[in-house]
């Protein structure tokens, strides 16, 4: 995983701030609920489903090209797992939609992809949307985010997300073990191992904020410029927005655990409360970085005023030093006729004139100096 | 929609901040409850009445002069919806207001035109205030708000607003539809297309504070100037007025869920939340933007400072530099007379003397700029 | 004391802040709790009693001498409302509050006139203490407030204040209306009507406040001078006391709307939730002028920062164009004798020696304003 | 020790601050609780104890020497307070504690005597601590404080201090009179009345504090000095220790008046309501204090910018002037040899080439003048 | 790593802060609960387990190497305490973990040693971590500090930690002794004695975390430099970093003590309740030296802003009454011819010319330090 650490708050900006922000697409104003736009960027040739289907003996794991295949898993007792990979063809959305019968507003948050983490009760499922934090591609060393939605239903389990790719993989390897508690629990403590996937990889966007910190840490205090100041503003801004999205996920992991769902054992809460001690940890770690990045600002600014003062310093000494030289030299170059009379400059005539003024202007000097010692200045 | 980036502040600040805000209309203190004064803008000639009455089979839209051509509407068991548009003529108002028995407070609070959005429920009815954003006019790029009141009576809904406009023809055309929603379920979904039409335009508003933002921005990092701390200064009191008008109406919005009114039914509660979730959005990106307005102030002040810095640089190189040179050429011009003694000025006289005099005068400017290099001014 | 615009957050600052506060008498500590200290100006020569007597059918209004005249009144079924005007008079208050068996803590705060504001009930009647802006004197421009008290009765309220004045003359005159809800209806309606014109005075206090706001940023952006700083930190300094006198009052008025006390029924309560209503309108205002203060001075920081940055400029501008120019004339004003070798000062005997060096100046100076030009400095 | 109102910042830091508070003598970790040690000063020469035995008829005030001689009064159904004084003698005190069969963590805090201020119930006894200011000490103007524990058992009342003093003289004058409420009233209207006692006095703290802040206010708008930030950084922190302590009383005494103990009557209950709305006071004042002590440090800090603005403008107008002179000067000070060609500062041998220049330098001058003056800065 | 009062914030930042943490080992995302890993330091050759078996009349000490030596004693009516040091063989671990059954998610916290502290019930048990202060190592002055874990059983008590040291002697101590509520009271109790013990040392690290404050208070007020701005803002970060650990630590104390456990009993909960109280007084300290933090970075940018402006002060006098002087002496350097015409410069051949032109500077200078004088500036 590399990652540049100058440009990194410039990329993490164009994932979570404003600027990616106010350019998302919006529906028209007025619209029924339940109008299906997505508002997010197709990246995938086409809709994928991959189910997985098992129970405490088995796990099956098959690729469906139409909900319809889903059926039998799905009436069966066993548990099952679709992953929909792509939500750009809202037409084959639909088809799954009105085969679980999802409720409109559902339908509609599944697409708009810049949704608040939430989760909502439904009279028979439980929604629940999230931002997961793929990784860093190695490419651009970009960080990737999406949004990831889960319908938990009796005994299966929905996930909506627009790209295919391997963050569930060490979920889906450990489905084929035998007898272990994904295999054996129901549907919920599924959704817990999701859920807890997707805030574990938090903690590595932390951890490079974390760096990123430290390194405009060193420059600010052994040279301080304009630039670590936009940093430090756009760090601000990226840790508020990153904020957001766990704040909000934390209060409904909160209403998950107190309220009583049938479709949330008693064993899984535990779990659950696992997850929700991690989003706390989470906001404890961006609420701390943000008040680094205050403390950030208040040490750049007081490095220019130390900078200013240095400046000043030299600035006061060398002119403190040589102004008053200046005028002594400029006294005897001035012209008064000395022959005129003996009052008009008669240190130009005698003998020891010239060295008694350059005794007089290093004494001067000397003088200057030592005042600016005791000051400190020097 | 055209907006001008460069005067969107100015205009924003006039729609919500105390401005107009000290400038409005107040009753005399100490008179009583009820006692009706429109504090708003007469915004259309007379008061007009749409009447839209509709079932699941049927839909029925006409003008109409006098509350008593509604009585029959009202008393069937189709829903009504009147749209009154202009609440300058009180004396019509009493009409309506008495035809429904409307409370005084509601009445006082609907022609107050500067109320903060509230949802208050009454015996019989529910009373919603909140503060649309009507779009941005084309002639002059103005951003338009004005005061919506909703009174949800048991199957009618009374929408009250000074203007006539086009804000609600999205949903008229969806009345159009048969067998919608909005045909289908009682007034209650009425009353949550209406609130759900309004909160969508928000993020319109947003949006354009956000590119505000970040046109200032831009512009504090490459050139900070005076006029920058102007919209700074005017953004930040504009968020605030925003913030204001949203929070209120969260709370009224959650009480509506929260409480089991007749009035409305647990399915439009869903929907609620929905509207509910939107608002929240609203507010966090609000809450956002303020904090980008602070650190914006930040970075003007840290730009100001930086510039003061170069200037000073500029300023301590330059006379550093010369000051001690000028002071050298100073001494060679005093006038003391080789003539008298060997000790006076010989150097006047040495056939090396100016070339001499200028390489101290090269040298002391060379050790100078080293030490200026070595500081890192250079 | 002159309230003028310009000189109001002065005068204000009598009326709220510490200067008064702590200057105001204490009563010695350790003394029993109902030992009675008036803390305020006696304002009266003598303490006025003016008695309302009503009901629906009826309206009198006598002065009166002794409570006890009072006791007819009292002991029918009609209501009654005495106002008492002068608290110096001890005695004869104790009469009054021995006449209605008033809790010597109640007795207490009624005199000691600097309060917060609360709404405290006992076993048979309910205490409200609350300050009331009584408006701006014409002829002196002040802003005049002072402690009300009002005591409400199973049949009666009394409510006593320092001074006599018109505050309540529009429910006076309200009172002598028939078949009005004043006269119908209980008297927690009456208290209510008191509460509601004391709070409808404080729309004015604070319109006022919010052109002081703008004069003052006028000001700091077009001129900034310390006399502003000085408005802006007692500005400040007077939101903190105003808000502080309101957040109390709406704690507790929104108990008295909770609370299920016999005096207060539930058609006032609505009304009740009306001036709750405005209190909270009063607070959210007083809260944005305080936030429009934090940034006047984030303002009239930076004003001085830019003053700064344009003086420096104008000074570096000068001094790095002359510095240079007249090191140079200072070269050619050394005395080095020309006569003694060829390389003396040969420039002094060239013939185009003297327009040369002036060429080499403007050639320096014109350098300079190049490069500062290029800086944008000029 | 003295105080005087310019220096009481440095004098109450002394008794809330950090200074003393980390030197106080700790327990070493890791002992049994209970484990007791006086972490403060030995005040007295020797434990005193004076008991006062009271019921409505009867008034008696001892000393005694043992506890056990308090038996008789204690096991009478008569009210008897026993003022213990003095707390480094612990062999005494574990006798009172033995003989009351006080728990082991009270009798721990009775000697902790840097509490924070708080009310324990017990199982048969209230408990508690807080921290009194007792006065200004009339010969070093010393604000002196000291932790205050009483306990409130059924009809007895123990109050443990560190010294003897007047302090609670006013109430020990009121138990001789008879038939007052505090000889009529339980134990828990006496310990009312202590609690009272020592609320009061915070009032006179706050009084200092208020025209110390004035004071300092009043300096740093006419001639800001280093010492005056001194002072309000010792300020900052002395009210955030004064607040510390009185919130947190706060809170107990509402657990007090929301509890359903046995020990306190309702009509205590009324009494004790009055002493928490005098606390709230405290907190109020303590806050506003605090605000105006940010406000104090925004001024002092816009008071040095404005200082160095006007000291930048005195050098900046001298030096803007003198320069173009000086170089004018400067160039007609040079030795080109006006001999050797026309071209050569044929100005010298002009007839009005003198004062010519003088005019010329006159006129440079006043250009410069006229300059500053539109820019204001004459 | 040295730990020295002048660099102690330094040293704690590596206990506490961001550096260590995002260079904690973390489990890759994904893996079931309960995968364990060890994420802190190997600080001991091998586990080694301390069992403390105790009732009321018998206390014996044994170590253990097989978890199941302890069975008897578990299985007896006595109270059983297993210390268990070295946290980095996970093989004997499991095996104590299987013994007690203990879940799998807290045998997960165990062995991650950044965790923040919490207090969580399980079905027989309560899981307790926290973080202990270990004091002081007395040869490098460094701040210890390590995860302490505690599980508490119905008779028996398991304490895990990565090290072996001498914290809890002082209980061991406590143990010994006959009759003592330790070996009277249930495992609770214990488990207390040990809360009370870790939270002990707070109060050591707060008072260090105070004289650091107070050093570098002195240094700012006297002498300000850049590496008191590095302190503040490291001293920031560190007490946010402690603030974290003990504020959660406070939440799970207050949950116990108000949740009904079969495992507390209400005796011991008056225990915790005095370790609550610690604290409260911990989370106080912290919040105080916060403030006096933030006020730090105050008085650090006005001292700055004092030495500029004393800086600023000396270069303006000096240059201000030297510019005319020099101005005045290059006029009469100036070379006009005074043969050609009486007007160029006829005071070069005055007698008393040099005089009177010395007394002119004179006079200037004079009249300058009059109005620096006037202006407070000398
Ligand atoms: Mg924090
Ligand atoms: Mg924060
Ligand atoms: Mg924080
Ligand atoms: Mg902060
Ligand atoms: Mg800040
Ligand atoms: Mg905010
Ligand atoms: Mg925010
Ligand atoms: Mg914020
Ligand atoms: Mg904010
Ligand atoms: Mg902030
Ligand atoms: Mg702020
Ligand atoms: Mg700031
Ligand atoms: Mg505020
Ligand atoms: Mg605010
Ligand atoms: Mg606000
Ligand atoms: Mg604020
Ligand atoms: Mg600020
Ligand atoms: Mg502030
Ligand atoms: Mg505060
Ligand atoms: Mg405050
Ligand atoms: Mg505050
Ligand atoms: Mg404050
Ligand atoms: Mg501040
Ligand atoms: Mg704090
Ligand atoms: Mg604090
Ligand atoms: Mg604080
Ligand atoms: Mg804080
Ligand atoms: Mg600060
Ligand atoms: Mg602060
Ligand atoms: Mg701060
Ligand atoms: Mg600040």
């Amino acid at each position: 995983m590399q990652y540049k650490i100058r440009k990194s708050a410039v990329q993490i900006r164009g994932l979570f701030g404003p600027v990616i922000q106010h350019r998302i697409k919006r529906k028209p104003p007025g619209q029924a609920p339940g109008t299906i736009l997505h508002t997010g960027i197709k990246r995938m040739e086409e809709l994928k489903m991959t189910l997985h289907d098992f129970d405490e003996n088995r796990y099956e794991n098959i690729s469906i090209d139409k909900i319809t295949d889903a059926e039998r898993y799905i009436k069966s007792a066993s548990k099952t797992w679709i992953q929909i990979h792509g939500l750009h063809d809202i037409e084959k959305l639909k088809e799954i939609w009105n085969f679980f019968d999802i409720h409109p507003l559902v339908q509609e948050d599944i697409v708009s992809v810049n949704q608040r983490p939430k989760v909502e009760p439904y009279d028979d499922i439980i929604f629940i949307v999230l931002r997961m934090i793929k990784g860093v591609n190695t490419s651009n060393e970009e960080l990737q985010t999406e949004q990831l939605s889960i319908i938990l239903g009796k005994n299966y389990v929905l996930s909506f997300q627009e790209s295919d790719d391997t963050l569930f993989e060490p979920i889906i390897r450990r489905l084929l073990l035998n007898n272990t508690r994904l295999r054996r629990l129901s549907c919920d403590y599924l959704a817990y191992a999701l859920l807890d996937n997707v805030v574990d990889h938090y903690f590595s966007a932390l951890d490079m904020a974390g760096e990123h910190i430290e390194s405009i840490e060193e420059e600010v205090i052994s040279n301080p410029k304009p630039l670590n100041l936009q940093h430090i503003h756009t760090l601000r801004r990226d840790l508020i927005f990153l904020r957001k999205s766990v704040w909000s996920l934390r209060d409904g992991l909160n209403s998950l655990i107190r309220d009583e769902s049938p479709l949330i054992s008693n064993d899984v809460k535990i779990y659950l409360r696992d997850v929700y001690d991690h989003i706390v940890q989470v906001i404890d770690s961006i609420e701390n970085h943000r008040e680094m990045v205050f403390s950030l600002y208040d040490m750049y600014m007081s490095s220019l005023s130390n900078r200013m003062n240095e400046i000043m310093k030299v600035l006061t000494i060398i002119a403190t030093i040589f102004i008053p030289l200046t005028f002594i030299a400029g006294v005897y170059g001035m012209n008064f006729n000395p022959e005129i009379s003996p009052l008009n400059m008669p240190e130009l005539n005698w003998e020891w004139g010239y060295p008694a003024s350059l005794l007089i202007m290093a004494t001067v000097a000397a003088i200057m100096m030592f005042y600016f010692k005791r000051k400190g200045w020097l």
